[in-house]
């Protein structure tokens, strides 16, 4: 179906919007469920930011930008430091997961 | 993973995603490669507009927010409507599947 | 320079990116900081998806696509919803009258 | 109101909504409707990319993290790209101008 996007792409795409909903998910019911360490303002803005951005990252892959190599870059970046601080905080794995395959993902776009 | 989304949930919500791609992917790709009636502006509008709102539908779900009812409701409809005009331009069929299957599954959210 | 936009929807492009930018900021800063009730998953839901719902809707009408009168009056329920839940958690009153705008807005671009 | 975010935040965030609206409206409005070259793929294909870009920097910014430096980099490239791009094709003055700003406010964040 999707003659223009190759299969590395395509796995790309998946990733980040995986990466987007565990983000998301996880912020808005399992941390503010919990309290904490899980509520506190810095992590749950770090989630927000990590799912925002690998959501516009999956967009201009999906919009067929050339543009998409920096957003994946920066896409790299922020999940490498969301699975960090995830891990850190602890009862996240789901999330520490997603995130990673996101950043591998994501750094092999860069090459 | 996805604790607080049950089954039917999350497959709505990977066909608003797959339809947002495909709604997304082929108006800026195929319907302007092909120009003519496929890059007319009422036409890529739909197909913009039909993106967002399954974009959006799948975010309220994912966030756990009980207003998700009254978007799957709206992207039934816009969805519907993408299906039956791409289906009348034609050459459109992957969009017009994604479309109907992201509207069936709204539709069934409502209930 | 927006030619295709009349100033009556102009100012609903405005009052939603507004109450975008509100409920976003303030679920994500103010809430969290103060905890207990404006913590809590479903005030935070409520507000993720108000902040959403308004961002779809203003992107709705950006395109220029017909559809955006549904989005609009989806808009307008879930900005009242949001304005009496912020009145009744109490110290959210620029978000209240953010929302109260924005429904405003949206529910005369029904008509 | 918005008292995490100062006052030169604050212009940025405005600037990339600006901007953000600004490539969605053109791109699928006059680009679409004027035909030739400001309706090739690679051109809308950049505007909306831009579009996005700007969107989800405004969105870091507004929730508060503390990753939008990097993001507002990309933006600020992009929209330099875009300028450049939409002043080549002719007849894109206000989408020029609003690129340019964006890139010279995201710009001014990184620093």
């Amino acid at each position: 179906m999707h003659h223009h996007i190759d299969a590395t792409m395509q796995t790309c795409i998946d990733e980040c919007l995986r990466c987007y909903q565990s983000c998301l998910e996880m912020s808005s019911g399992h941390c503010l469920e919990l309290g904490g360490e899980h509520a506190k303002p810095g992590h749950i803005k770090l989630m927000l930011a990590c799912s925002e951005t690998c959501r516009a990252t999956a967009h201009v892959m999906i919009i067929g930008s050339r543009h998409h190599k920096h957003l994946c870059a920066e896409c790299a970046d922020i999940c490498a430091d969301c699975a960090s601080e995830c891990e850190r905080v602890g009862d996240m794995d789901a999330c520490v997961r997603a995130c990673r395959a996101c950043a591998e993902s994501c750094r092999a776009m860069t090459a």
